[in-house]
Formats: C-alpha cells, structure tokens, sequence
C-alpha cells in the first residue's frame, strides 16, 4: 500500500531528533488534529512525553535520503540534530524541519497505547507551509509533491497526475441494478 | 496533502455499505491491525457496531467514480448495496467490493471516541488480494495502483514513479555537522 511519510519531530534530551513515519492520518479538521502510530520505546516518544509537543514534517522526493536515514537509525543510538535545518515556531520544543515545505506544530492530547504500538494523538497548533505552495488558502499538493512509502519494505514513490476531481465525477455515476 | 483512499464496508440493515475514507492508518504489522476514522453518525457505523465487522477495500483509478459517489452520498439516504459486486469472506458480513483489487476483513476491536469523530480500530483477520499483484507474497504497489485524495477537497490522485529504495537509499546520507 502507498503510504504518505512524514518526520515525527520532537525535543529529545535538548536536541531536535526526527522520526520517520508512515502510520499516521487526520483524525480532525475542526479543530485538526493528526494521529501518529509510533513503535514502542522510540527515542521521539520520550520527547514527546517530556514536551508535550511535537512536529509532523511532510518531506517530498528531494528529502529522500535524510528521510530514510531517519526511518534506518534510532534516536537512541545517533543523533539526528543536524539532518535537517531546525527552527521552532510558536510551541518553542517542536523542531521544524526546514527543508520540509510543511510542518505542522502539535500540542500533545494523548497516547493510546496497543499491543505492538503507540498512537500520538496531537492538536495542530500551528501550520508551516512553504510560500509557493499555498493556492486559494490551502497546499496545493501537486506542487508540493509528497513522498510515498510502499509498505511493508519501499520503494518510495512519488505522487502520480491526476485522476479525476473530488465531489464531482460520483455525480454522474449510476450503480448498476 | 496526498492520503490513499479506501472504501470501508459495512452491513447496514442487511444491505453492503460502502463509505469512502481518506483518513486512516496501519495501526500494527504484527497482528495486522488498522485504524479509520469516521465522521459522527455514519451509517456505516452503524453496521459496524451491529456485526462487530468491517471491510477495507483499496480502490484504484478505474473505481474514482465509484469511490466518489459513495463520498457523495450518505448511506442514510442512498442503497450504496449496488455499487460494487459484492462478496463475503471469513466474517460473513464483511462486505467485499470486488472491483478492489484488495480488501480487508476485519473484526472490530474498539470505537475511540473523538470530539468530531470516531476511530474504528479493527484486526485483520483476511487479506484479498487479486491474483497478479503478489510478489514475493507482498502486495506489488506500483501494479496495484492505489487511488490517493488530495486533502482537502480533491482532486483523486494516482501514485507516480519510485524515487528511491527504502532502507538503502539512507544508509550513506551524511548529516551535515
């Protein structure tokens, strides 16, 4: 399955570290909020934890080697401070991924925990869109070109042209009967 | 941002139901589990409450205008029982769209309640897979052809080339220092 990656990011015994992310969705618009799905005893959930906050970093194909040194490498074992640019925005402990044309700044709700797993769930606090990218008020995801993960085991994949618009070609569509 | 689309099927009133959802996730590998997030008072939910059951079922292009129309249309107000040719598998009500090259039954495992929405976490308990799209016993993406949903709004998107191979491409990524 063709999965969208982003870079969980959070503050980690004072420095940036980022985790590379597949399993997460919008849980909300309004207000927005993201759930992340996080491997039990990851570096970033220790952040997370610590903070309270963290980031979602959406890199695109230009990323791709920082993203998956990101996905190889444990915070535990590297530091991963100096992969990207950081800066912080209004939270001042969710590192931002620079070279990330989105990052959203999240505010932590809750953890639930399962089995396997870790689900971060976040309020977006603040949105970090690249200028450019922004067309009548929303990210215009051609330009913006997110990176995929075909899961489980790559490759990543870019996004392909466009199918057709949304809540308009099932107008004209009959169910057979 | 680019998410994959899936239709979550349900047995509404012993009638298929099928819903389209943009938002959800992996949730675990491991038993296999996924999580999706509906919107309050669907119909589908309803279904999936009353049988414990639910389908995952992955559109490609050819099904967009399928996919739209049960976007569209809520499954209060329309029989969505026609759209696809459906069948059942292990769970029994567990509505399948055929016309997906793969679905998933689940069995539903918890309802999260969240202010604006519910999450629907369930365990995988079948994988169908059209014959052709397995290689090496993994679903092959770039055959599969999943439809993705420029969020918000549209348009549906296909998934484009492979940019680079994952847990490789990183391994001689050198963070600048």
């Amino acid at each position: 399955m063709a999965m969208p990656v982003c870079l969980v990011g959070a503050t980690v015994k004072g420095r940036a570290n980022f985790c590379a992310v597949a399993w997460f969705t919008v849980l909300d618009d309004e207000p927005p909020a993201i759930a992340v799905v996080l491997g039990k005893d990851r570096a970033t959930m220790e952040g997370i934890q610590e903070n309270g906050t963290f980031s979602v970093n959406i890199p695109t194909g230009s990323n791709v080697s920082a993203v998956d040194y990101c996905g190889i490498n444990s915070g535990h074992e590297v530091d991963k401070s100096e992969v990207f640019s950081v800066s912080f925005g209004t939270l001042g402990t969710a590192p931002l991924a620079d070279e990330c044309p989105v990052s959203a700044e999240c505010r932590l709700s809750k953890v639930i925990e399962f089995p396997g797993t870790d689900m971060v769930i976040g309020e977006v606090v603040q949105l970090h869109v690249d200028r450019g990218l922004l067309e009548d008020g929303k990210v215009d995801v051609e330009s913006l070109r997110p990176l995929l993960y075909s899961f489980p085991g790559g490759p990543y994949l870019s996004i392909g042209p466009s199918v057709a618009e949304a809540f308009k070609v099932g107008k004209t569509f009959a169910p057979k009967m």
